[in-house]
C-alpha cells in the first residue's frame, strides 16, 4: 500500500440526483443535486507546531506535495517513522498540512495489525484515551502520549449540502457504493457541517479496498 | 497482517431471527433460524497434487495446522512464497486443504497493492484471464500462468439453508454487520449452495478491516 493520499485516493464522481428524486417523490433541476465525491485517506498525520518544531527543527514548515479536495489542505513534503509499543514501525508516514492544534495520527486496521496495537474508531479530534506511540523526524523523537486512531467514516458537508439531504452537524447518514462484484453499503457515515467544506465523503483504505471504490461505478448518499 | 487464516479471521454468530421475522412478517420458533458465522479469509492458496509435487517435492502431502468451519478444510503447514510480475513478494503465504483439482492464490486488494498487481474479483474457481506469477517452494518453483484472485464475497449454505432464506444457488443476497462506529452492509454476496456446506459467510481482510468484523456485535444476511 501507497504511504501517499494522491495514487491510493480514488476519485469517484457521482450525481445523486436520480436517487433523491426517488427518495424526495420529485425529479430535481440538475443545478439542485450537488455532486458527490468520495476519496480514501490512506494512513497519514496532522500536527502542532510545537511538534513540528521537535521534529523538524525550530522554525520548520509544512511545504505541499500535494493540494486535496479541501481548501487549503494539502499532503505535505514532510514524513516521520511511527514506532509503535511493541517496537514495531510505520515508515514514510505523511503529514498533511496546514499545521493544527492537536497532533493526531490517523491509520487503517490493516496498519494497526502490523503496528500491533489495538486501534479504536474515533472522530477527529477526539483522542482521549487513544493509543500513542513514538514519532521520529529528521530533528528529533516525539512521545505521543495518545492520538493514534482510525478515523471514523465521515462526509464533509457545507449547510446548504446539509438542507438538501436534511441531515445536521454529527447526524449518521449511509453512503451507497456501487462497484462490480463488491457493492457496499456504509452505514455510520458521520456528517460534519462546515460553511468552508466541500461534499466530500473520506473512507479509510480497508473501507476503499472492500468496496473497491478505485473502480466504483456510482457512489449515493441515502438516509436509510 | 497476519498470514495465517486463524488470528486474523474472527468468528461472529448471531441468530437472524428477529430480521427474518419482520422479513417474513411472522414469528419464528427458535430451531427455524439457522446459526450464521461470518469469517474472514486471509490471503491464501489452493493447490492441486501436481503442483504441490513441484513445490514440495514427489509424494508430499498437505498437513493439517488449523481446522476450518467447514467440513474437512484446513490451513495447512505448508506455506509458501509468491513473487509477482514486478518482483514484489509476499513471503509465508499459508495453503489451505486439502488438495483441489486447480491451483488459485486468493488475495485481498491491500495485497495486490503491495504485490504492484491489478486483481480481479472473481468467483473461486473462475481464473481465465487472471493474473499469474511465481511461487515458490521449499523444492522448487511453480510458474503460474493464471489464477490469482480476489475472491467475490461469498455465503456458503446447505440446500436447506438456501430454501429458509429463499435463495438459489448463484444468488446475491446482503450481509448486513453491526460494529460500533462501522456499521456496514455487504451487497453482492454471492450464495453458494452444497450439501456438505455448513452456513458460513467468507470475506477477506479489507473487508472484515472494513466493518471491523472482529468486534461486531451481530451479523445477518437479508434479501434487500
Amino acid at each position: 500500500m501507497s504511504v501517499l493520499p494522491s495514487p491510493s485516493r480514488s476519485v469517484v464522481e457521482s450525481l445523486v440526483r436520480d436517487s433523491l428524486s426517488r427518495q424526495l417523490g420529485r425529479s430535481l433541476p440538475y443545478q439542485d443535486a450537488p455532486v458527490l465525491v468520495a476519496n480514501s485517506s490512506a494512513r497519514h498525520m496532522h500536527i502542532s507546531p510545537e511538534n513540528l518544531a521537535i521534529l523538524f527543527g525550530d522554525g520548520a514548515k509544512l511545504t505541499v506535495h500535494k493540494w486535496l479536495y479541501q481548501e487549503g489542505q494539502f499532503a505535505s513534503e514532510q514524513t516521520v517513522t511511527l514506532i509503535g509499543p511493541r517496537k514495531r514501525i510505520i515508515p514514510n508516514l505523511r503529514i498533511l498540512g496546514p499545521e493544527r492544534t492537536l497532533t493526531q495520527i490517523e491509520l487503517a486496521f490493516t496498519d494497526s495489525i502490523q503496528l500491533g496495537i489495538d486501534l479504536p474508531v474515533k472522530m477527529s479530534g477526539d483522542i482521549e484515551g487513544t493509543p500513542g506511540g513514538y514519532v521520529m523526524g529528521p530533528k528529533g523523537i516525539l512521545e505521543m502520549k495518545n492520538g493514534i486512531i482510525r478515523a471514523a467514516r465521515h462526509v464533509h458537508m457545507s449547510p446548504g449540502d446539509a438542507k438538501f439531504y436534511g441531515v445536521k452537524h454529527l447526524d449518521k447518514i449511509t453512503l451507497k457504493v456501487t462497484s462490480s462484484g463488491c457493492a457496499t453499503r456504509f452505514d455510520d457515515l458521520l456528517v460534519r457541517v462546515d460553511p468552508s467544506f466541500k461534499l466530500e465523503v473520506h473512507m479509510d483504505t480497508d473501507e476503499a479496498n472492500a468496496c473497491d471504490l478505485e473502480r466504483a461505478t456510482r457512489v449515493e448518499l441515502s438516509v436509510s
